[in-house]
């Protein structure tokens, strides 16, 4: 089994309308709503890569409720531990004209320190039957930076390997204890460490404890530091659509290879092509499952200049 | 007992940012969630002046649900018929640098006839402990723009008084169905008879069905054509805030009134009072009360000229 892990669950919501005014009043033509943060977007792209996968996390409120509803009706495991604080709700106003959303992003419950240890008791718990374990997304407020760093240790502790998928601060403080791999993009990797150079802002977190590293470059495929070598995968051509959840299905990918104990071009392989999929899938979660079956053949992966 | 109807209960959220940019992503610094709807905001106002009350109408799914635990806490008697759709949510985000807000209105659920046909059973019921009825707000999708002209005419059957705050089609359809008193401000008047002209709107809605019409005016305050008279009540000073929510405070007001059986001058100084009072307060369903007492002895009531 592979737990995924979000600490800040969400219900996304996504509104259509004809063109955002500021300051004007819009009438919404269609509204979707869909269980989100990156851990469960995770999650319901190895489910249907048909890997045995559980949800973990806090969740709580009417908001947390329905949350949990979402899970059900999707058939996905729902280990949630309830917080009194209401969880997130985010915002994404899409037009049709218009390529890049208008996002509006609530910051989540405030985690009192008896719901963060009933947590850390449940993941106790599903780390003994988890061969990986995916920490994905923000911490909601009241948590220490240093919680994914927690979580890391104790999933060493009994020797459960680690998909660690956020940014910033919280990255940086988990990083000595150790992830077996972090993925990081392009913007997280200047938000987190302030270059743009991929390769170098990969081994610096090599060298701060990551044992292996893919930060994924959108059209421009992966890029790969691992124990086993390096490699730079590519898919065959640009996907256009919604790139919203491309990494969480590379992640998904990426992590079902680390259960697996596949050889890293083959993970490459199906995290490029499962990432590209999700790009044509309208919904975070999501892929075009063809297109992902097709795209296997077609990723080229190339081992890196041994210099790099 | 005053009975409110909201046929499209909704949860109002409101979030505050510093600046709205389309196409961008917006941490929202302050997010408030409130069950909404103009029925249930008129039950506030009512529940706060000391008058029993009691919430019907629609409401279903995840949202539906939280705007029942919402009703609960503020200790407002609920008699919601559940819908299986999902009630809406309108999402009204607020800069502190802009006075007006942008607002996300969705559609809300597609109402069935058998929803219906249970929701008339309730309102039906209700209307045996009614001394008065409130109709107020939007229809959801799905029902028939006749619905309020169903309602005003199973509350005459009844001898209870109907007041009716809609507009457009929904407004027109009722009114030959005889409704106590009609309420539109003046941008409804606008919406649907097409004038500028608060008297000859009103004029026109009496010669359609209504027994009486009041117009709010905001800053200008109320003008009434009633069976004993018509009159213009203003309010001593402008107040500046928020104007959501004011009509639902001169709703409830009036409908108080009504039940009471006051004089209209009286009657209309009490909405004034109260409705400016509640541009003082930050969300709709609450006013201030000590500028409502204050402002009940300073509001001027003057009969109109016999000739409008």
């Amino acid at each position: 089994m592979i737990t995924t892990v979000t600490l800040n669950a969400a219900m996304d919501v996504t509104y259509t309308v004809d063109r955002v005014a500021p300051g004007a009043s819009h009438r919404v033509a269609d509204v979707r709503r869909r269980a989100g943060g990156k851990g469960i977007n995770v999650a319901r792209v190895l489910a249907a890569l048909g890997r045995p996968t559980v949800v973990t996390g806090l969740a709580g409120g009417p908001v947390g409720a329905a949350v949990r509803r979402d899970l059900a009706e999707s058939g996905l495991r729902d280990d949630l531990v309830e917080t009194a604080g209401n969880s997130r709700q985010t915002i994404t106003v899409v037009e049709p004209e218009r390529d890049d959303a208008t996002v509006l992003l609530e910051p989540g419950p405030q985690v009192t320190d008896a719901e963060w240890d009933a947590f850390t008791t449940v993941y106790r718990r599903l780390l003994d039957e988890s061969r990986v374990v995916v920490l994905s997304g923000s911490l909601p407020p009241g948590l220490h930076e240093d919680a994914f760093a927690q979580l890391v240790a104790a999933a060493h502790e009994r020797h459960v390997p680690v998909v660690l998928d956020t940014s910033g601060a919280a990255l940086l403080k988990a990083l000595p204890a150790g992830p077996a791999l972090v993925k990081p993009n392009a913007d997280e990797l200047r938000e987190t460490l302030g270059t743009d150079d991929a390769a170098a802002g990969a081994r610096a977190l090599l060298r701060a404890g990551a044992q292996a590293v893919v930060v994924s470059l959108g059209a421009d495929g992966m890029l790969a530091l691992t124990p086993d070598g390096g490699w730079h995968a590519r898919p065959p051509y640009r996907v256009r659509g919604n790139p919203t959840g491309a990494g969480d299905a590379a992640v998904a990918a990426l992590a079902a290879g680390l259960a697996g104990h596949t050889p890293w071009p083959d993970r490459l392989r199906h995290a490029v092509a499962v990432s590209a999929a999700a790009v044509r899938a309208p919904i975070a979660g999501a892929f075009d499952a063809p297109m992902y079956h097709e795209l296997l053949a077609l990723v080229e992966v190339a081992p890196l200049d041994a210099r790099l």
